[in-house]
């Protein structure tokens, strides 16, 4: 197991300077089943497409749903099909992006395995993790599954607009988000309603304009 | 990977084995993180515990938030803390039954880590699976994952209150469970107003007498 995960991270690093010579941002978005994955890149797909050109990488263990879903607002996307297993690979990014005209792509989204652990351990040449927790699956989260949130740079708290029905305590996954990981960004949004999504947008867009050394 | 497969499969029959020996009920409680696991095991022990005496394996990567939750309920727990790993094999569960007395237990709930991947794929010894999917985490996901759901003798519906504001399809779900798994046994459950728990404790404790041969 140690020896596959060195050989991730070398592969990682393959993927990192392929996308450094196209200029492209790689952002990786983690979950859990059914925390919003799908739609949260579609709300940043909405307000960055004017301004870069967006590809997606679709995870999935079987099937190709989220695939379709994409594909219906005219975006690039691929489907990574695991064929069963929980996380994704650098070397699958490595394979996948052969798929892709890198030429004519700035961003890509990488919609990861739902799943709070695996997906966590392995890096896949990105520049940054996004993870989402949303609001009905408990504010024990983070301190539950740690890794994934020390790893990721934003934490986004989805479906913001169940909180009181659920007694959800944000401000305790805020702390236990600071806990593990000090710098985290934290956002509370929701789809339902667009709350939040434009704080999370322009977080998100600084981001890739300092990946891609346009700032 | 197929060899560490292969070994739990003999593991798993040993853990049986011994659960035999003192005629214990092992049952398998599975779903993503906050489906509602140890609410909904909570909830049958709440209607289960006169008629059994009943113990519970309390998975989790990090922590012990809920094995403080159960044994405050005066049921004993034993923490199986998987440092990390996503999943509960075998081999833990037969370690871990050391630290019951088994002489004094009928019942034994395992919950799982909240991953609907990796579990599914291990086997530990019990005698049925009671998959969790929670409204708010979309009706896709039987079709997303469907190995859980085919090696699982039920499904639980949980947070079943919610299903008008998320606009779930509880049909799609049924039907896709039907579809890998023709036998299961579909609940609609909601620990918040209790609908479908005297269902599914019923069916529970038919299938624990079967398995302890009190039929």
């Amino acid at each position: 197991m140690h020896q596959v995960m060195e050989w991730n991270e070398d592969v990682s690093d393959a993927v990192k300077a392929e996308l450094a010579e196209h200029n492209i941002c790689l952002i990786n978005v983690l979950g859990s089943p059914g925390a919003g994955k799908t739609s949260t890149i579609l709300s940043l797909i909405e307000r960055l497409r004017s301004k870069y050109r967006i590809g997606v990488i679709e995870g999935d263990i079987a099937g190709q749903i989220d695939a379709d879903t994409i594909h219906a607002q005219g975006i690039p996307v691929v489907q990574l099909d695991t064929d069963g297993a929980c996380h994704i690979e650098a070397m699958s990014i490595q394979h996948i992006l052969k798929e892709f005209d890198l030429t004519a792509l700035d961003v890509i989204f990488v919609e990861n395995i739902g799943n709070l652990v695996c997906p966590a351990e392995f890096n896949i040449g990105e520049h940054f993790r996004l993870a989402l927790l949303s609001i009905p699956e408990g504010d024990d989260k983070v301190e539950k599954y740690p890794l994934m949130f020390a790893t990721s740079q934003a934490l986004a708290m989805n479906k913001y607009d169940l909180k009181e029905y659920f007694g959800f305590d944000d401000e305790r996954v805020e702390r236990s988000a600071r806990g593990v990981n000090p710098d985290v960004q934290v956002f509370r949004v929701s789809s339902r309603d667009g709350m939040g999504l434009e704080e999370l947008t322009s977080w998100v867009s600084h981001r890739i304009d300092e990946v891609r050394g346009t700032t």
